[in-house]
């Protein structure tokens, strides 16, 4: 049950890198939506590979087919399976790391845990498993935008040391953050970052860097305590995307060095509702949205595989030097953006759905 | 479904600040392991008010009692009920917050939510909650420590901008943690922070600071990838805790700053096992355990409720000043010591227990 | 987990025979439903032992106290315990049972399974288990009763060999059915049943029953396809009651020998709806509810606990013979009726919740 | 998450009559398993249409393909998708249907629940959704077969008032079960069925019966008390099957008019473990296995879908006759068959790697 994720909108994902296909089934989408493989394709073509001579040189098309689920292009209330077929399903390039596990990736892990793994591109530790996500993600993102003006935005914040000046996140939306290859729309930022990420590509080396998330027009009340927050469920959601290494939620670790006094946000009437004139929360009290946007940040590490020499040892423990070879990242955070998104319209589309389930039958 | 957590080592929690009690149902606890009263108490001690006047001074005893799954001090491997009374059942010092919802507090969107709140207390949203957590992880903790030779240790590593120095992860135990009333085992900052919390306490203002937890011998191979990965689990744990505005695992936001080359953990022998020479990685490769110590870092916010007047406005939007009375915490990160060891308890064994059935019937 | 049951209304048990209590912590009650003891006790006194001289002569108040997640006599959304302390925490009277486990029933499983078992009254085995399904299932029950008008009445309509006369599903009113001790409205079958279950007592011997429901006023539309059809769950649902050993919805067993042509239940107007005009479908069809009455038997088992002497052979295998002593049932189908309806209403409340959860995002 | 069953070995099915492909995910099965679409496709073969004169004409070769969770034959314990192309996704011989919902069918109530429903063949409904079932089923019968040595075998045991005879359930195979195309081992009465059948395919009628199966070598100690015990569970699972009415475990109905006398199973010394003498109880007591062979009988309706013509109502109320064309079934129990040996295989498989776990982490 470990690739499902959800309560009321569920997800289960399945697929890696050198099978037949990779893909999701989502069960409990709601009924009557309009949808078609256009509406998944776009947030698939941001996520592959081989976008920009950043990335991998990979090709892949990525075209998303929908088994099942709809009928004359509405959904019937049943589980929707999306699939991505694998172009490319023969193991290469990978030789050498079958006996010398990848510092700081997968293959160990995996060898250890299931006393088997796939021979090649770590199986489904590797980035291709993140489509079921996206796909997914795609449909939760066009039922909140269409039926409840919810807005997801992420964009790249830092790469390596270089950080993005301040972004409006109240205003900021996905073609602006696409009008750089980087996807920083601090454009002087995203220039040097560029430039980085080429150098490292160039030397064999990668860079880690930061994605930064808003979710606007949340409605208050969506979270479940206790253990299902909704701050809960969306660290829970982006620790799973792969190379993340930490969350921040609103003031996050800055907060810490805060005084109650001014960490605090007061409250002031915004319309129909309270709201809050700072937003050090970040969207979230207690739990529970407050109608603010929800803002995020998300580390991502320096991707594992690169191909300088490293020393390190084989399964059997003897010294060896790994030179990977293949098609590798230098920086994932460009291609990371959809993902991001993508867990995030994930949680926000659940709690939404419980949170309608419980005001349909609250007692007044 | 939302008060539990936990898949084969499954708990349910119940209670609020003043109700009959609070508590939590286990179900799923191995049958056959010792286990009394005395067992869960020593951490509820450590989580209570009133440890300090430091914090705050309200008394309550905390005693726990099991009510049902042991006979003759053994465990039957059925449901155990552990409840807490509640001393004082009678809402108190909350006249005022009655009608002006505390800023960043839980008072707003907990009504928002259900349409009703607790009169007092914020109810569920209260620190009192974490009773369940504790004492159930209390038991977890136990199973790993005997069974299994895991070691959860957590201290303060900075209150505001105090920061503690380097702590020897590897060696740090509960009694070091203890030895200062903040429970930082720096003591030269923990006294720099207990003079902090005692100036802020004397204001009527607040602070927050950073917990760290360390999880040590824990075997290689925890971890359900792709949306249970270790890391994954460990943040929703940690973000479920109240208060709690970020997570990093390893090298976390700082690792985001590295390149590859030198973030990348290389592999080494250590006994009969593959280990790493260093530990960016921080215990956890591709959402599974590595065999290195865990190595968790959590951002605490300064709490809401502070006795300082607050421009604000009241629940039908007129201004107003909130001048908090009662008994409140200046600073929660001592006190959340054993609430994040027992949230890491909880994760690391409902992990252990799913990769023992999963080694029980792995084909060879 | 295996303790609990329902999605968005969700219960967790514990208790067993001689620890301190047993209960329920029910997580996703929804908030602002006027709840107190007075609501949850009739349904615990019907359930309870020693009603009448034709059951066991043990006598428990079976008290219920709400320990949490309500405030002011209204439920506040968060979880709700609720607690019957156990009278009698002393093990007795089962001496000789404890080498010799008793034919049919769950000691010998209990030992095999969890490798230790209470000593005593077959723990977590025994009737006292269903106090906790029986108060959730007052709480649901009102719920539905109040808020949907969906009405549920079991009855007994069958003891050994007799069987009650045709009873009128549509009318039947549980005072009716408490109009006989037996709780079979058939007057003439009831006296009848209950010379028979007296005879036995005097014996030492037990018998089986049958215990009819109908669940009435059921909107159309309740039920998750495929695995949580709604008769899927009613059937797990009732299977999980101790000494079940069969189910039937709508025509059960005899429908097999129909003909498609005789069985198929013809569409009909019936006020704003379409309804049919025979029932066989008892309520249900493609595992979803259509309007019509649901209509269910269950099978009970004779009690396994009997005084008569039985050949059996203790737990090393060797030749024994087993008198029981203590206080047993000669037949549960009576005190089974509040057990039934519970589950039922459990059932029927949680599938009622994820479809509101569903038209409330539905796509039109 | 209805379309899902299971807790460690976890499937999700997906697809519907018309769509592209019908298939299911399974999440949790354990690594290294040898696995080919040879293993699954003979299960599948045994549940097609068109085997038989007896049966509808259509002719679909449901091929399975593993598209994920497999490498060179093994499984990766990573999730294992499993697909089987529509080869006809055209909508043909429903026109009637569409206006007027089939009595007894799921046309109104997928109407009502969803406000949308498949154009035709019922959609989810159909018996072509169990084909995610019985592939999924087929890998947990391997496994169980292969590691464990439990065997499961299902039959007919009656269609409409036609009774078999006495069955050995100790020793009957599947290839025994085959040797009739009804699928009934006691030839004669095989040969009465199939003239029954044919007789109401020419009439365009349908009639039930019951399937009736065996678990044979279960250890003993599987099931969760308390909802989740192991009869809960297989009812659960079989009512989830299309047009099943009723379930029976061991004595079921019949037992509930024994005595306790006789009903009970006297233990007594079998090998290394106690067995019983008689098996009223089915295989299981207190809701776990008991080492004794698991008796079942499931009872299935007549088919609704009938080509005689039918009084009835179209969706609008209004007065219609229904002359149902297209293929269909007049008995579905012999193809049933597999159907519910998977889902057996599914309850036994999660149940035994549940108590794997626990007995891996048991304290002596």
């Amino acid at each position: 049950m470990s690739s499902s994720f959800g309560t009321l909108f569920r997800i289960s994902t399945f697929g890696e890198s050198h099978c037949k296909a990779v893909g999701v089934v989502i069960d409990g989408c709601p009924p009557g939506l309009s949808l078609a493989a256009e509406d998944i394709q776009p947030q698939l073509n941001r996520r592959r590979p081989g976008q920009s001579a950043l990335s991998t040189d990979r090709q892949e098309a990525d075209q998303v087919i929908i088994l099942s689920g709809t009928e004359n292009g509405k959904t019937l209330g049943t589980p929707i399976a999306l699939q991505v077929a694998n172009k490319d399903q023969r193991p290469q390039d990978y030789g050498t790391m079958r006996d010398i596990p990848r510092p700081s990736h997968a293959d160990y892990t995996y060898q250890m845990k299931y006393g088997i793994r796939a021979s090649s591109g770590g199986g489904r530790s590797s980035a291709r498993e993140t489509i079921g996500t996206v796909a997914s993600g795609a449909v939760a993102d066009k039922i909140l935008r269409e039926k409840f003006h919810i807005e997801i935005v992420a964009w790249v914040s830092s790469v390596g040391e270089i950080d993005a000046g301040p972004i409006d996140s109240k205003a900021i939306t996905r073609p602006d953050v696409d009008a750089t290859v980087i996807r920083c729309p601090d454009h002087a930022a995203a220039a040097k970052m560029a430039k980085v990420v080429a150098e490292l590509k160039e030397k064999g080396d990668s860079v880690g860097g930061i994605v930064s998330c808003v979710i606007r027009n949340v409605p208050v009340g969506l979270g479940e305590p206790t253990y299902e927050k909704l701050e809960a469920k969306l660290a829970q959601a982006m620790l799973a995307i792969p190379a993340t290494k930490g969350f921040e939620i609103g003031s996050g670790f800055a907060g810490t060095r805060m005084r109650g006094s001014e960490h605090n946000d007061p409250f002031t009437q915004k319309g129909g509702r309270l709201g809050t004139t700072t937003n050090n929360s970040g969207g979230v009290q207690g739990g529970i949205s407050n109608g603010e946007p929800i803002e995020l940040r998300i580390a991502f590490k320096p991707p594992a595989t690169i191909s300088l020499p490293q020393n390190t040892v084989d399964f059997a423990g003897e010294a060896a030097i790994l030179e990977a070879k293949g098609r590798h990242d230098p920086c994932v955070v460009a291609r990371a953006v959809p993902i991001v998104e993508g867990m995030a319209a994930l949680v926000i589309l659940d709690m939404l759905l419980r949170q309608e389930a419980r005001k349909a039958v609250q007692f007044r």
